[in-house]
């Protein structure tokens, strides 16, 4: 079994279709790789991008991407409602089949350090890549944004990983980093109240006291008049989808409230389908290599 | 996405492990088929293969099986356990990818065609392949077994589908077939007691009232000093794997016994795990395409 990584890059460009298609080509180029999918969003005026392939294949793929959108995409004229810093913003590297995380911190220092020596962007490592606690959460590495980064930067503290140690004018900076794959996993309520939705949240979140791995917002739908506690469960492996499904229901309880659906966003991996299946039907040593799809792909 | 069609055929030798690699080997040989499980019982003397492959591929690889063990095995010295009316005693085909049912009947006709005019042995096409409703049903069919058949085949109603209308004396006859995957389910219950796995079998099960497309018994599983309902799903579309197990924990309730667990056997298709999984998590507009190793496998 051929060993696969996947590689979801966001970059700052969600407008102009031609860009778009030129930088994601980069990825299409590539031999063993695969393009899985990519979304653009015009407000956020940024796309993400899904792909997977071997190591060689896709750290190519990665740098190629950000060499491409670094000469395609001013930071100076950028504006959109995501948070970023860079012209190509965030490459997470993650491991899918065969390959343990260690290597994909490796990958990300080895893209990294092309981007920082060969294109002069600023890197930073983050998530399993980090080189210090604080640069862990992008959230906190991202802080500032594009336009505050030309000050955080010259803080010692916040010395690049790679790259130039002064900000990049036109392309900004760039984030590089391994981690497990996100499940995106929104739990639907039998109410309008985006209060009911947002206190359930706050409660089911990490930051609130609640799950490990969970983070979560309420979220108002408006077309069906009802409300959604929407969550990225940032390690399926630890705090599995089940866990944070049964914690929604639990809190809706006290508001009278009941979960009437759920979704997946996006893609999924197997392994997080069978543990929540697993602890609803009791299972007793099952194995993903019983999945007759998983052993047709070996 | 290619076309896929599994194979599981049954043949009647468990003890001989020359004569079952020299057997299996035929599906090895065969291009564009992969040999995914093979497992022998050597009470039940009799080795049930699964493998997978293209149309072309999967047809061969049952017709050269076949002919190896009418070649191997001698019916007339054979005993085991378990019911069998040939050397090669069933083989189902079953659609897994991009294949209809309706090729799979198809792929039955020819291979049982072959088998009938060139190997001499009659041939009964059964379940979705079935020339009449009382061939529907492999139990229905095999009964009498290789020392009854000398008689049964005489019957008109019995005339096989292909080949001779008198008994293979050495290979007995074959059932060809196709059908929708089975999934083997066994439900353990926190009771010694045999008699309430016997009862709640009963009433799971479709002959006593239960679920459709559900077999099932009890079993004692001496050395946890617990009992099972074990169970045979045939058509997990239409009988989900989550309602027998709720079906069987609500008649548990009445004896006061409780689950304790379950495990899936052998294979199992993706979408048996994903449709249950939907039902816990109450998931709208779930994809089998949303499934990451499924996108990769494409």
């Amino acid at each position: 079994m051929a060993k696969i990584v996947e590689c979801v890059p966001n970059f700052s460009e969600g407008r102009d279709k031609e860009k778009i298609e030129r930088i994601v080509d980069e990825v299409r180029k590539v031999k063993g790789v695969k393009l899985l999918d990519y979304s653009s969003d015009a407000d956020h005026n940024r796309t993400v991008v899904t792909f997977v392939g071997d190591v060689e294949g896709v750290s190519m793929a990665a740098f190629n991407m950000t060499k491409k959108a670094t000469e395609l995409i001013d930071m100076r004229t950028h504006t959109g409602g995501h948070p970023r810093m860079g012209a190509m913003d965030v490459i997470p590297f993650i491991p899918v089949r065969e390959v343990t995380m260690e290597e994909c911190v490796e990958i990300a220092r080895d893209v990294g350090k092309r981007i920082g020596e060969e294109l002069g962007v600023p890197v930073y490592l983050y998530e399993e890549a980090a080189t210090r606690p604080e640069r862990k959460n992008l959230a906190d590495v991202r802080k500032g944004q594009y336009e505050g980064f030309f000050e955080k930067i010259k803080n010692p503290d916040w010395k690049p990983d790679f790259g130039p140690s002064e900000m990049n004018e036109k392309s900004g900076c760039t984030a590089v980093g391994a981690r497990v794959p996100l499940v995106a996993f929104n739990v639907n309520l039998n109410t309008p109240n985006l209060e009911i939705a947002d206190k359930i949240a706050k409660t089911v979140r990490f930051i609130g006291g609640g799950l490990r791995f969970v983070k979560a917002m309420g979220v108002k739908l408006e077309d069906r008049n009802i409300t959604q506690v929407s969550m990225n469960l940032v390690n399926y492996e630890k705090t599995a989808i089940y866990r944070a499904f049964e914690m929604v229901k639990m809190e809706a309880k006290r508001f009278g409230v009941e979960v009437v659906g759920s979704e997946i966003v996006g893609l999924v991996p197997m392994k997080a389908l069978v543990d929540s299946l697993e602890y609803y039907l009791q299972l007793e040593n099952f194995s993903i290599e019983q999945v007759l799809e998983h052993r047709i792909a070996e």
